[in-house]
């Protein structure tokens, strides 16, 4: 398949989910990363020398010569129209930036993979993980007015990708009707240079900014149905609590559920443990044999210790047991760099070509 | 006051609550350490010699040269009972430990105010923290048949403070049926040498042993009544989940809260703010000027930023909002061995002798 | 002295230094604080909403009420003349605005007490540690024809202090010649934000701008003597290696040392035991008992455990021993936003009342 | 070479660096896993059910069936001898039980590769790096009288491996002559649970019991020379201060050198650029592909950022510099667990194989 490789370009390749795409695109079997694309300043140099490299390793040694492209001209505002060799775009920009740029380039014809926040709530734009909702797809031809041949995809919150894998398996088999989440969340998640150190060595912040109406809103999407090519929400009530700790990578969520029809605590480790995603997916490159982790040990899943299970796709949940309250308590840990950003937009784009949606 | 100090002892001197308890009680208005106790390994030596002091600061050069006691000799097993020259013991034991020691004391005469477990649960025993249940010193009355004049004062769990402090003004305002409580809890509260930096460093540990039993168990007894002499659980559904975090001193806790009666965001702030310890205890040498401090910016409390608030003594609560689920979501901090250990003791000891049970 | 307090002014309030300037000055008992100066934008608002507080604790509640003046209008390229109701001015501000404010204020007859590295280096400005080279602040004289009755005093870099304070006595006694120094530096030192946690969690980054030739040029000076009026550097050859490590406050720095006449270790302990500042220093209001606290214990000094020592004013030294290459070995801690940096300058102030410089 | 695989054991496999064994014996080419040996309490369980795995991913599933086999009945004072179904035997045994315990194997025939101190400063024991010093294992010829067949090899320390790795290419092309070096070692270094959270979160301890003895005295045998038969010590000054620091993994060592010959920068640099093993090593399985890598950023290597180059095998050195005292200045980190100790190992085995001291 070396010879039919797709060219690709990334959008706001230099921040530290950019730097991920990068290098996980540097190698990839489908895809070949061919632009590379972030702010003014950058325009012009070589990839290498404007990028500094936070994430483990160096850059791809034949990504770093290649030369950034600005951004810039492809503003609303501007009638610049982005004509670039390649078919698909992952999008790590900021979400304003996001919201800007990212239609340019869907009525240019391009399919946008984006792990902004822009359009995850617009109804004609699929908020996306293939092993839970693959189904959504189909919002896309919802875009065709606005934008023609492209069209944008999302991936949602990081942390909402943690809480809905052990929902999504629970929800098909018992009815997932009340959820209570208190997030802990690594740093990697606000960038670089994201959190200060004076804020959170040896300290917790209760407090991310619109995390928690994020989780609370993407999980309604993330498990509601396409009827009649329009997303209805799932019928939960959610109430998150996010707090960012001193923790590298790995977003871990506390949470607590209720069902419609309550389910032992043995019967939901079955559910878990049973879930596999359709085969269309289970062959594409990025997806981990098996999505969902079920740990029995009484401490884990742990963010340091779990977060790389099937290089950073596998959700892992443990400590199922019952609520006093609701039915069941459990934790999940997802690697909120990875499954929660860059491979995750990646699986997408894989998706869209298993599909069809995206020409070999 | 100086010459009629009380003279007290400590058990388990030279872990980490012990010296939390010789570090505060060495210089007390009130009473006057005289007598050191930990394992028969450390008998007969210097304290300042076989104390390998972990807390900031030193240890109080006066008190390093007394020579350390065993406690071995007053296993229920043994025949030797205890004979100091002390009315009360403060005991940081283990709690394999302060249940065969303490009951000892106890017996022999002596006031025991403990911070272990092995006695919080027993109907004859107070659970107390002086600003919440003063009241229940009465259950002291009960232990008579057993020990004479001596008797057994317990101090709840760490988290368990921290969580029920923000609980007793609303439940006495508006009657709290259910809580949910996730907690992130600071190494120190393990003792030394305790977690393992292995373990914990950019990581979280999503278990405790025993702990949200605890925590369950503890708000129940600390939130009940007093009738007839007997102490009745309060009626309060709880669900704990604890999390040890890499976090030095300091205890967090996000919870959800439903009521009897629903109060505003408004009216919730007001019954914090408004929540003063009765006369008897604001006169107590460790009684904080305000036991419960309502913060009101976005991302307070922090364990690092608000632990010690009133000389750890003073609880945090903030992001006191609605919530989808229950009716109100909010976070607490608590110095877990300040407030949350020595000096709660120290403060059941001080109400003690504020109330004539221990003499002057 | 209450009615007799100097009136003082923070220059740069807002950072994090300025932060400890305002804690300290808010119960000092010579000094009164009676204006915050920070940038453009915080410009006439209270101190409070404008000052995000970083530091331990709370801002002193009568100094949030104060409305921030901006230091804009003292650029060295404007017109404008400082005009404040305070005879001594505190600066914390960053160096690049310091080389433009500082000397205004000079000029308009303030004493402007400088945590800001523009010029330490100036032959006219003292580099000043009382305890170290208290008549250094002969060389403001040295000013006069630029500044009027106004003049500048520096205190040194962060690091700079902790290493100076065991080589002065050492120096005194037996002339030290050469200087190893790799330092180990806490997050606190780069201000706020400052060091991005996705850069120092769990990590180490050697390098610190300009640092390492601050520590060897400084220490010179420092050791320096006043001949004739003028500051001729101390002949000793200083290589330093500076490292940041995720460490909240207090700065490590182990050094190797060559000397004049070779100390055995119990000489060496001897001279650092035995340092005592003058007279007219001891009695200033924030200097400590001891200056300089040596450690016995194998493991100690550690910054968290030593660096608040006499209220953050006490450099602990420790780990003396002969080494195989130079004479001896050792390491010191330093609390680097309190004697390394706030405290420091305040004391410096102090010296200057003390001395007649400043009138009271 | 599947069916020639050379059967081996791991004596201590339970612990840190003996789950590091386990993990990359598992699937090594050349080394097929038959044997596991711990203390008496885990005998006869399966490896899985006895051992909490504590580093990254989850024990290999084969091995975790295998039962584990006591070594006490193989201390000294016992008369049993080992048999056991292989011919290389892998040591992770803490040193006082290595002390008893290798020399039996040995004696009985097995080739002991030890990760242990107990021998290491033993003149007839080779201390071994192969790409520092592959000649030395002709030491093992010394060891005939004492055990026959048998022979123990073993590892230097964590630190010192990251140390003489710059030091071997400078030493052979200017002649080394005196070290300055002061460490900051990761708490992965003392094994699980070793070093208390409570002592090193946000701290620094800067005393590891013997560490800079061993830094000192291991280096000058690693660069020492084979003269007829016989090992001479370099002739080396080394002065070593080493502390731990909040790092999970990774060494880092900041170091100052003087030379016979003294090199300017770039000469240094291209003799560091231009190490390379023998031939017979770089085709060793485990060899890195570079085992020194160069780093020119300023603020690099970073343990976090550099400790997994090249799986862990290769030792990144950077900022090399002059140095006022000596003659240059530079740092390194190495991966403590893997470079430093299992890799480490398990490489010095793979070259006794290479060279034909273990039949295939």
């Amino acid at each position: 398949m070396e010879n039919t490789k797709i060219p690709v370009a990334v959008l706001g390749a230099t921040g530290a989910v950019g730097q991920r795409f990068v290098q996980l695109l540097a190698s990839h079997p489908w895809f070949e990363l061919q632009a590379l694309l972030a702010s003014e300043r950058s325009a012009g140099q070589r990839y290498a020398d404007v990028c500094r490299w936070i994430i483990p390793g160096d850059p791809p040694p034949d990504v770093g010569k290649i030369p950034v492209i600005s951004h810039s001209p492809f503003f609303s505002s501007s009638s610049s129209e982005p004509s670039l060799p390649v078919r698909v775009v992952f999008s790590a920009l900021p979400s304003d930036v996001a919201r800007e740029v990212e239609p340019r380039f869907a009525r240019a014809g391009y399919v946008v993979c984006s792990n902004a926040s822009a359009f995850r709530y617009d109804p004609d734009v699929p908020l996306l993980i293939p092993e839970v909702n693959a189904d959504h797809v189909a919002l896309v031809e919802r875009q065709r007015n606005r934008y023609g041949s492209g069209f944008i995809v999302t991936s949602p919150n990081c942390t909402t990708t943690g809480l809905v894998f052990p929902l999504k398996p629970l929800d098909d088999a018992f009815g997932v009707r009340k959820v209570f989440a208190v997030t802990m969340q690594a740093v990697s998640g606000a960038g670089h240079p994201g959190v200060s150190s004076l804020d959170i060595l040896g300290n917790i912040v209760p407090y991310i900014r619109g995390e928690e109406e994020k989780i609370e809103q993407e999980t309604r999407l993330l498990l509601g149905r396409i009827v009649d090519g329009q997303r209805i929400e799932a019928n939960v009530v959610i109430s998150a609590q996010a707090n960012r700790v001193p923790v590298l990578d790995g977003h871990t969520v506390c949470m607590s559920l209720a069902f419609e029809r309550r389910p032992t605590v043995e019967e939901a480790l079955a559910a878990l443990n049973d879930f596999r995603p359709q085969p269309i997916i289970q062959e594409l490159p990025s997806a981990p044999e098996r999505p969902l982790l079920v740990r029995t040990e009484p401490d884990r899943p742990q963010p340091r210790r779990d977060r790389d299970a099937e290089a950073g796709m596998a959700v892992s949940v443990g400590r199922v047991r019952s609520c006093p309250l609701l039915d069941l308590r459990m934790l999940s840990v997802v690697h909120n760099t990875l499954r929660g950003a860059a491979s995750g937009s990646i699986l997408n784009a894989e998706l869209l070509v298993a599909q069809g949606y995206v020409e070999r």
